[in-house]
């Protein structure tokens, strides 16, 4: 027998003679926890151990404080046998896109190995409500943290949900990290073209192994809105509160990571979510949006990208040679300027260069909310008349993406103009009502 | 007589004989319009007509499809007398520090003049209230729209602040434009030390001859703020309801502008607004802020600052060589990684090689809301290991200011170090409670 903790917790846990799968006792203050002792998943830290309680319920518990008792030795846990996977003609088939991510990193506590997402009926396991709402197939694309993503990638995962959107999949999932989640997203949008099914984007802000985990509910209202859902986009699907009761529907094209760690991290910006999905059910909030067609998919995919593309931000004092840099090394230039889309005066003559010599140059907002609107000040209109793109409502890295999708298409500047003004996907034209800020201290 | 319209509108206006201060009458389909041609405020583009109605309201009417009618012809409206400013003793005395942007661009409609910041006795004929709160003067600096400001304007603006405080001010207000004005609240932070009194960062999003606007109420809380509020901190005063009812107090090192128009675009990130103020009194919010003392402020100005540093957003695919350029071009490197504060894989060596320059990279989080963490997965360790400093829950904008502040003070990475990471001006160290985190979609 071992332990499998680190640091504090086993200098506590071993003077005390416990081992894993041991049954203890824990008493702190008033509270009384009896359970098994779970090896310590990797991700966790050295101050908790972690027990099974008779309920099948895991509590990490913070090892301050604590009165322990061994109740019994330990023996490894059985691992139930997992049920085979059947087809039940009822559902629909969806796939499971798999690309790695927080979502795809969990251990399973009866065994204490850790889960490869090989296998669909491990998940199934895990998560058994989703066995009632699709027929889920695994499809292992590459098993990387999102921030190593590249538009590369974006073309792998677009060519994945085309193969399986036309071989007849009702909808399409892909778990991905949760870090440039919404720049995928974005990718998706405008890659599928004639998209007629929902493709859906699914992380986890904490691991599948944790109490607090968001992957649960996440993928049942993945599951959901990629089986049921009457829409046919490019959607981020993820907690829509920081309690475990909906998901959010975003539109992968207004969506963005607004929150390092919170499970609800992912907030649509300019435009209400498309509808909240429960264990349930699925509640639109939104009547906007492309509607699923039936059939078999006709989607086409289009994934000429020019990811030669740059998104900077702007600050005060930010000399004329950074941006000139990027205007020589790029092909585009995405600019996040100030208010409504303003770049230091002593900018704009470098911006003027670089239109000039053939690289566009697209205005946006490092506000995040709201429009650009280069005709208000005296900076906007210099700025139009250097020759900039106005982004309209646009998020700067939607922008970046759509630009490296225009690029991908064409180098002439009017027709890199006139694609980045019209709306393709939903990124521009939003409505921005009052109720789609969202500071809520009233 | 003359016209003061330019473009479409003059061309319009004056084939019917229209001038300045003449009564007309405008249809437009069903709508019936009768006022006082106003001459046109240079801030407004050519295609409308500002008539001022019988009620006193002005209204900007679109000069499309109209039929006009001359009713009599004008003559300038006799300016009334403005009172002249008389020093109440009871009240303190405040200083406005005029700098620029939209809250000084402005027209009295009643003469149609550009009214000019230099006459406080001007602004108190616009905004009375203020003359019941405070004995106040102007201090011009300069007028910038703040896209254009530099840690060179910071300068000037925190000297303004020490040399008013230090000669008896109870709080000081700064006008000021407000693309960039959370980074000059920031900046004021870090170089007014030993700070007593309140120092007020006030703008508008609309301007003050605009119904819309946001000044007067603003000016009023900044006012009520400076004179009255029991803090001692460096804070961004403006509206926190795009109603025009109340204004938020928030910590300029946690304030960001998140709109490029609403009137309540600056919102605090991380922790709640430190006050809400309307037009009749302040309530706290939050028990958290440095107090304000009594007696002659003992403030003290530290204003150096080294300017030459970056601030860099990450994107997936970002070539490394983008690092690699500000590396050697700054002193300081800000990134703004994504979720808990990553980087892609391949720019972790060159991380790793600027900071081994002597160059300090500090990690930040695009996400905004919430705090980095480099433990957590393997990018943040190896981040680590390469020698970054961790940015805690500051702002990237934050962050750079920071450490703009921190080479002004030292090169030796250690003692770099030590400050990036030591809580000066409250920047550092938020709860991260559930409620300061704005969605409100529930």
């Amino acid at each position: 027998m071992t332990l499998h903790y680190k640091g504090k917790a086993k200098r506590i846990l071993s003077s005390l003679g416990v081992e894993d799968y041991d049954r203890i006792r824990i008493r702190k203050g008033s509270l009384v926890y009896e359970g098994i002792v779970i090896p310590r998943p990797e991700i966790f830290d050295d101050e908790h151990v972690i027990l099974k309680l008779d309920s099948g319920y895991n509590v990490g518990i913070y090892l301050d404080g604590v009165e322990i008792e061994v109740l019994e030795k330990g023996k490894p846990i059985q691992r139930r046998e997992i049920p085979s996977l059947r087809f039940r003609e009822d559902l629909p088939y969806v796939p499971l896109i798999v690309t790695g991510g927080t979502i795809t990193s969990r251990v399973d506590y009866s065994t204490g190995a850790v889960i490869s997402h090989e296998k669909p009926e491990e998940l199934l396991d895990i998560v058994p409500e989703l066995a009632e709402i699709v027929n889920i197939d695994y499809v292992p694309l590459f098993a990387e943290f999102s921030e190593n993503l590249t538009p590369d990638h974006w073309r792998k995962i677009a060519k994945a949900v085309y193969d399986e959107l036309r071989k007849g999949a009702e909808g399409a999932i892909i778990a991905h990290g949760t870090d440039t989640m919404h720049f995928t997203a974005a990718a998706l949008a405008f890659m599928l073209r004639n998209l007629d099914k929902p493709v859906i984007l699914v992380g986890s802000q904490r691991s599948i192994d944790r109490p607090s985990t968001d992957a649960i509910l996440n993928l049942i209202a993945a599951a959901r809105m990629a089986a049921q859902g009457p829409i046919a986009e490019s959607v981020i699907v993820m907690h829509g509160s920081p309690h475990d009761d909906y998901a959010f529907v975003i539109r992968g094209v207004k969506a963005r990571k607004l929150h390092t760690s919170r499970r609800d991290a992912f907030q649509p910006v300019n435009e209400p979510p498309i509808a909240k999905v429960t264990r349930e059910k699925i509640e639109l909030l939104s009547n906007k949006f492309n509607p699923r067609r039936e059939g078999r998919s006709q989607v086409e995919l289009d994934d000429r990208l020019e990811p030669n593309v740059a998104l900077l931000h702007v600050w005060p004092g930010m000399p004329e040679d950074m941006l000139r840099y990027a205007g020589e090394r790029f092909k585009g230039v995405v600019i996040a300027g100030t208010g409504l889309g303003h770049v230091p005066r002593w900018l704009i003559p470098t911006v003027g260069e670089i239109v000039s010599s053939g690289v566009p140059v697209v205005v946006t907002s490092q506000c995040l909310f709201g429009r650009v609107d280069l005709q208000v000040y005296e900076t906007g209109r210099r700025l139009l008349v250097a020759g900039v793109i106005p982004g309209g409502d646009m998020l700067p890295e939607v922008a970046l993406i759509k630009l490296m999708y225009a690029l991908g298409h064409t180098s002439d500047m009017e027709e890199i103009r006139r694609i980045m003004q019209t709306n393709i996907a939903g990124e521009l034209g939003a409505h921005l009502g009052l109720n789609v800020f969202p500071p809520c201290w009233r």
